[in-house]
C-alpha cells in the first residue's frame, strides 16, 4: 500500500472552523426552533456592491461572445487588475511596486498556506500566539515541525505570545527564526502595529536574516491615519518582507475568491551553498506550475473595486461593519466584559466570563444565548480564556446578540 | 538569510507553456505583420455556451442582493453541483459515488499539482513518457526525485515510454511504483485506453499495492462508446484509483476555472507502522486547510453544464472541435505526415518532418508557416521528434494553418 504523508497525523483534531460548524450543526439539529446568530467565522454578510456586480455581469456576457471570450489568462493575473492594485494600494501611499511583483490568486488562505513550499524544509518559523491556524497547520503538514505538546504547541515552532501582559504586542523571538508570520490588523486580537513598531520588526528581520510574511488582509478596516496599511511603507521592508492582501473582507469576496501576494524582487533567500535566490522567481515558478489564474469574471469584479464608484460603495460597507464593531465593544463593556480590538479591525477579542475556558464559553454562549463566536484557544494556547467576535454580522443580529448576552 | 527549497533548482529551464509564450512573443515583436495561428497550448476558443453565461449572470446578480448573497461556501463545493456531477458523470454510467467523495476545485492543474502532498515523501511515482509536465514538476518541487539527467529524466521516477513501437500504450512499470499517473484520453498523444487495458491497470495496481491517479480531463471527447470515460467503470477501481475531472475542455472553462477530484473512501494508504489511512480524509484536511472553495458564480455556471440545454450546447462545441481534429489529421496526412490521436481526443500527435528535433520543428513551423504547436520533447524525452497540435482552434485558423503547412 502507498505511504501517506504522516505529518498530517500530527495535526490537532480538526481545522477550527469546521469544528465550530459541527458543534453548531449538532445544536441546531437538537434545537430546531433556536434562532442562532453567527458571529464566529469572519464571514461578511452585506451583498456585493453594485459596481462589482455590474462588472461581473458584463464580464460573464463578454465570455459568451466570440470577441469577448477569455480562455487561459496570465497565471499571475491580468494587467488591468495588477495595475489598479499597484496604483491604488501602493503608489498612492508612496510605495513603488512593479507589475511582476504582484501575484493575483483565489484567496489569501491559499497563498498563506502555499507560500511555505518555497522555503527550505529546515527553515524555522515563528508565529504569534494566538494566531490564524493556517500558518501553523500548513507548516505541520510540510514536516517543518515536531509533534504538538499537551497545550497544542508544536516542537520546532517559535511561539511569540500576545497577552494582556504585553498588551497583545508580541516580543521579538529570542531564538533564531527564519520566517516570521505577522498579521496586522490582527486576526484574532484586532490589534494594530504602529509605524514605530513595524520599523522595529523590519530592523529585527534585517539584523537577524529573517523574512517577514505580512498578512494585511484587514488593512481596509484601519481608521487611524497614522497606522501603516502596508509593511512596504517602512523603508527597507522590501528586502525582508512579502505581503498578503485579499478582497474577501475589503469588498465582500469571501464567496467570490480573489486575493494577491506581493513579493518584491529585492527579497532573497539562499541555498545551503550560500547562493542567493530571489523568492519572487521561486514563487513565479510555483504559481505557474500549480495554479492557472483566477476567473476572468472575478478579476473584472475585483477591478471594479478600484473604480471611484466602487471605492465609495465599499467604504460604506466598511463603515457599516465598523459601526457593528463599536456596538459590540460598547455592548460587551456594559455587560461587564473586558474587550480589546475592534477600533481598527473587524474583530473584538474578549475575556470569557467567570474565567471559563474558551470552548466552555463557546458552548455556554451557544446554548444560553444562541450566539456563535470563536474560541480563543482555537488560535493557540495563549488564546485560552479569550473569545473572538466578528463585526461582519447583520446589524439586527449584532443588536440581538448583545441583548441576549447582556441578559445572561 | 532564509533557506530556499532547493528542489526548485532541479527543475528544467521553464514550464513548457511559458517557454512557448516567450518564443512566440519574441517572433511577433520582430515580425509585427505576421498573422500567427496558435494551435499550441490546449486552450479553447469557442465562447461559453448561453446556458452557462445565463446562469453566471443570474448568480452575479444574486450576489448583489441581501437574500441571494453567498459568503464562504463549503470548501468541498456546493451540494447543488456535486449532486449533478454524481448523477450525470457517474450514476448514469453505473458507478456509485457519494457526495463526500467529490471535491470541487478551481482547476485540474491545481489538483494534479497539489495531490502529491498527501503521499509519503519516499513514495515512488511512475509516469508515462511523454507526459503532462505538471505531474513530474510538482514531485520534483516536493523533493520526491533526484536531479535530471541529460535527457531531462529525473532520478527516482519510473518512466513508462509510450512510443510508436508499443503503439503509445506504455508497459507496466518493472520497478516498484507507489503512485502511477495515467491520463486517458491522453495528453499529449491523443490515445485512449480500452476497457480491457484499464482492467489490467486496475489489477496491476491491486497486485502491486500501487494507486492510480487517473486524469480524465478529456473524457468528453471520447466518440467510441466502448471506451470507458471513468476508471471507476472498472470493477474494483475504487480501491486503487482517484480521478481528476475538469470543466476546462468539456465546457470551455479554461478562463472560468472549475474542476473536481473524486477520491473513493475505499482508497487507502498506510503509515510506516502499517496503519491504514483513507486518502479521502487526508485530502479533505488538505482541501479545507489550504483552499476556500470555488466562486459561487462559477459553481452555478458549472451546474448549468448539466442542464438538458447546457448538455446540448456543449455537445455542439465538442463536435466542432472534433471536426477540427478530423481536418488536422487528414490535412497532415495529405501533407505526408505520420499522425496519431485525434479520433477520441482533441490532440493530434505527429512525427516532425525530416527527422527534425521537436523544438527545431517548433521554430521551423513558427518561422515558415506562423503556426504555433507544442514540441513533443516538452512532454518528456520519449516525445523528442514528435509535435502536438490542438484541435481547439477556430475553424478558419485550422484551415489556414493546414494550407500553410501543406505549402511548406
Amino acid at each position: 500500500m502507498t505511504g501517506i504523508n504522516e505529518n498530517y497525523l500530527k495535526l490537532k483534531a480538526g481545522y477550527l472552523f469546521p469544528e465550530i460548524g459541527r458543534r453548531v450543526k449538532a445544536y441546531a439539529e437538537s434545537n430546531p426552533q433556536a434562532k442562532i446568530i453567527r458571529l464566529g467565522i469572519g464571514d461578511v454578510t452585506l451583498p456585493l456592491a453594485p459596481s462589482i456586480v455590474n462588472a461581473m455581469v458584463e464580464a460573464a456576457k463578454e465570455m459568451g461572445n466570440p470577441q469577448g471570450f477569455h480562455g487561459y489568462g496570465p497565471e499571475q493575473g491580468y494587467s488591468f487588475l495588477i495595475q489598479k492594485i499597484i496604483e491604488h494600494d501602493y503608489t498612492k501611499r508612496g510605495v513603488k511596486i512593479d507589475e511582476d511583483e504582484v501575484f493575483v490568486s483565489d484567496g489569501s488562505k491559499c497563498d498563506c498556506g502555499n507560500i511555505q513550499e518555497i522555503f527550505a524544509l529546515d527553515a524555522k518559523i515563528a508565529v504569534v500566539d494566538p494566531v490564524y491556524p493556517v500558518y501553523v497547520d500548513t507548516n505541520v503538514m510540510a514536516g517543518r515541525t515536531g509533534e504538538a505538546d499537551a497545550n497544542g504547541r508544536y516542537q520546532n515552532i517559535v511561539y511569540m505570545p500576545a497577552t494582556e501582559a504585553n498588551q497583545f504586542e508580541p516580543e521579538f523571538p529570542k531564538e533564531k527564526a527564519d520566517i516570521i508570520y505577522l498579521c496586522y490588523p490582527n486576526n484574532p486580537t484586532g490589534m494594530v502595529a504602529s509605524k514605530a513598531r513595524l520599523t522595529e520588526w523590519v530592523e529585527f528581520a534585517k539584523k537577524n536574516g529573517s523574512i517577514i510574511l505580512f498578512d494585511s488582509a484587514y488593512e481596509s478596516f484601519i481608521q487611524d491615519p497614522n497606522i501603516p496599511k502596508s509593511i512596504f511603507e517602512i523603508p527597507g521592508a522590501k528586502e525582508v518582507a512579502m505581503e498578503f492582501r485579499s478582497f474577501s473582507k475589503t469588498a465582500g469576496f469571501t464567496g467570490t475568491r480573489c486575493a494577491y501576494l506581493v513579493i518584491p524582487k529585492e527579497l532573497k533567500g539562499k541555498t545551503k551553498a550560500g547562493e542567493s535566490v530571489s523568492f519572487n522567481s521561486l514563487w513565479s515558478r510555483r504559481h505557474s506550475t500549480k495554479f492557472n489564474g483566477v476567473s476572468y469574471i472575478t478579476q473584472k469584479g475585483a477591478e471594479a473595486v478600484f473604480s471611484p464608484q466602487g471605492q465609495m460603495e465599499i467604504k460604506e460597507q466598511i463603515a457599516y461593519y465598523m459601526e457593528n464593531a463599536r456596538l459590540i465593544r460598547e455592548g460587551l463593556g456594559k455587560a461587564g466584559y473586558t474587550v480589546f480590538g475592534g477600533t481598527n479591525a473587524p474583530y473584538i477579542w474578549l475575556k470569557t466570563a467567570k474565567g471559563m475556558k474558551s470552548w466552555e464559553f463557546f458552548d455556554h454562549l451557544l446554548q444560553s444565548a444562541q450566539v456563535v463566536g470563536t474560541p480563543g484557544s482555537g488560535f493557540g494556547p495563549a488564546g485560552e480564556g479569550y473569545f473572538r467576535l466578528s463585526a461582519f454580522g447583520k446589524r439586527e443580529d449584532v443588536i440581538s446578540a448583545l441583548e441576549r448576552i447582556q441578559k445572561l
